[in-house]
């Protein structure tokens, strides 16, 4: 009888290990349960519908529906919910959510990837309808009919992380200027305060109220109540950052680790064998510091997935280390960082060297010449990457990739001076920032 | 006494290397030659200010005026050239220009960096007026000025490399069309053909007329003389590379390498103890295949400077290989690539794969997304990547870095594939172009 497969998880860490398994094992029989309707969104896109930039609206964040999908000959099941998992007896307890039946699928291999959650801290009124987390297209789709909707005026975002960011970006856009409330002394906590420091400055000269210190205490109808007095709202959205939803896996005893992410080795495989999760939900190991982690992103989600498929397959494939690599904007200015930043790596135990420069982004003669801040955090005894921070205009965030592939490599300081990086005057100026960067940090060590 | 240092030559080669001497050998006397009348320009920009893109006009490419030179307490001494070395001796002679006066200066040590000049063939009439190289500010305002001349209509630029491309595009800007006439069947040979061809589509879809394996035959007033027959033209730019200004290093007996540019150690060392050279004057040590290779390019004149000038100053530096990387635009298409082609891949004997991919450059639902072409030149048997190519719209080329990193750290596409590159919908799809053509490159091994 040929091999059953099933998926928990119809987003990108289930759909994209469907191909790679099939090349492995083409005879393999696939079932993927899907709670809700939608398969294989984009849900980093869902900042930049809510501010009205995608044009197309929100079927432009569906890479493939769930016809798509079936076309393909899979045997995906949406709004079709599993609800446990028995590692003994290798089944599935399904819910199927329309026709409201239960029943039980037995499997050879599962692959978990049943994502993340919004972090909602138990504030009182947390549940009160106004507050929005951001997490699937519902959400995209409710906040962007709020938008339609002249009484929403106050919003208030709780967190300025990536998301935070992103989303008053999107209310900007649409003409609202929101409030954005910061436990924090900084926007960006993962960026060194003097980077933080920058973004800051872009969000309020944007007309953003940003409140730093200033932790929420609850929510009523129409206010938000912080420690720094209460907040008018009509709309709420929660920032606050992206726990794994793993309740399924510990509920069936597998191993869950940091931020009670599901234990995986770097073939995917969590603490049973055959059974396989990926994505939002699992914990990876950071290439710098060899620490758990877990750090939602997309591009994990996809890669995970790739290697887990290939290993259910009957291949070998292996996840590699990560860098918590990030980039976003807010407004103007374009923000990235990889590997760690100073505080992590004095924690870590590194002897560690920082230092920032700022540079032109092209020939300072060049039309659209604008500043950019790299900040490099190296390892003074041997020089060595750890990690790297830009801040800057435009065509500045995307050259961290330069500094993602140095610490992959282990490359010194040294070593990234003499990178022969590309120079003309519409792209960079003779120096390259980052090289410029390893120079300066080069005179300090 | 103090220890005396020449310079020869007031441009980036020269005079990026005086802070380092001076870091050095803080009591050296340091005088500085140069038979112009300006210093520390940016060559580079001149196909921009022609085109009127610079603001502020060709006082905006000079990093450092003779002045400024002057007033850090540097012995410059503009309109002075040097006629001979006499490297036994150890003197310069030095004309004069303006005195027309005659003198001999000893040194202790001396550094060359006479820079490079414009291949002009011996074609019949090449050394008529209305035929210019692109050499130096005064070019560049020549070059201006004729742009106000309206009866200054047909242009006509032999070669199609960088220097053509960026010519041809500076022109489109002032409201000429010119024709561009190019010996090889593609503009930028360095190109594997396939995409050479897309470069030779841009243009042309600008209104330029392209007239590719058509050799020029010489110049006579008004006409250009090809092989496909004669083109009327006001003015002629010659696009046709630079070649090493070496012929005082020649004269003196100092060894010259490939195209006859002087050889140099990695210290920057010529063949005559304490006689050193930087710029497009010298050779390079290419990283890919350990071969010599003269490649003028304003980064490595800077780089070399700054070896030299730590080495002339009793320190101990080295001038890492380089891998020819470079980046332009032609129009809205942006070109980058670095290392080795397809073809030069099988003449250093590598058992080459080569496959291109093309990607959208952001997600596919954020504005401004467009296509970028992305080839990757791999050693077959180790997956080891030798070169990468990118054409493509905005925010593509300046990836080639990602490239030129892996490249220099000896790196596989399957570790490229990999990396933690950054992700967001603004800046990149989830897979970066650049892992896309490392995975599809894969499939192929």
């Amino acid at each position: 009888m040929a091999e059953r497969i099933i998926i928990i998880g119809g987003d990108a860490a289930g759909m994209a290990a469907v191909s790679q398994i099939r090349k492995g094992a083409p005879e393999a029989e696939i079932i993927a349960l899907e709670k809700g309707t939608q398969t294989s969104y984009a849900a980093c896109g869902i900042p930049f519908l809510v501010g009205g930039e995608v044009e197309g609206g929100i079927e432009q964040l569906v890479a493939r529906s769930p016809e798509q999908h079936r076309q393909t000959g899979l045997d995906l099941r949406t709004r079709h919910e599993a609800t446990a998992i028995d590692t003994t007896a290798r089944t599935v307890e399904v819910h199927d959510l329309d026709g409201d039946q239960r029943f039980t699928l037995e499997f050879d291999q599962l692959l978990i990837g049943t994502g993340g959650k919004p972090i909602r801290p138990p504030f009182p009124g947390i549940d009160l309808p106004f507050v929005h987390g951001v997490h699937g297209l519902d959400t995209g789709a409710r906040l962007l009919a709020a938008m339609e909707d002249e009484s929403v005026q106050n919003i208030v975002i709780v967190g300025a992380g990536y998301i935070g960011i992103e989303m008053a970006e999107a209310f900007l856009h649409q003409g609202r200027a929101p409030t954005v409330v910061e436990m924090a002394s900084q926007p960006l906590t993962l960026l060194d305060p003097e980077l933080g420091a920058l973004i800051g400055d872009t969000m309020t000269s944007h007309g953003l109220d940003l409140r730093t210190e200033t932790a929420v205490e609850g929510f009523e109808p129409g206010v938000v109540h912080t420690s720094g007095g209460p907040i008018p709202a009509d709309l709420v959205v929660l920032g606050i950052g992206l726990g794994p939803d793993s309740q399924l896996a510990a509920d069936a005893g597998l191993d869950l680790g940091v931020s009670n992410a599901i234990v995986v080795d770097d073939r995917m495989q969590t603490s049973v064998e055959g059974i396989w999760a990926a994505g939002d939900c699992v914990e990876s190991t950071h290439l710098v510091t060899g620490q758990k982690v877990h750090i939602a992103l997309g591009t994990y989600a996809n890669k995970q997935a790739r290697v887990a498929g290939i290993n259910i397959g009957g291949g070998d494939a292996r996840m590699p280390g990560v860098l918590g690599t990030a980039i976003t904007k807010a407004c103007d200015t374009e923000i990235a960082l990889t590997g760690i930043n100073s505080a992590q790596a004095a924690a870590a135990g590194f002897d560690v060297l920082t230092h920032s420069i700022t540079s032109p982004t092209r020939a300072h003669y060049y039309p659209g010449v604008s500043d950019m801040t790299v900040r490099l955090i190296v390892d003074r005894p041997t020089g060595r990457l750890l990690g790297a921070q830009i801040v800057g205009g435009g065509d500045s965030a995307k050259r961290i990739d330069t500094c993602v592939v140095a610490i992959t490599a282990g490359m010194t300081i040294e070593q990234i001076l003499d990178l022969d990086l590309a120079y003309a005057p519409p792209f960079s100026p003779v120096w390259d920032p980052v090289a410029v960067a390893a120079r300066e940090t080069m005179k300090r060590r």
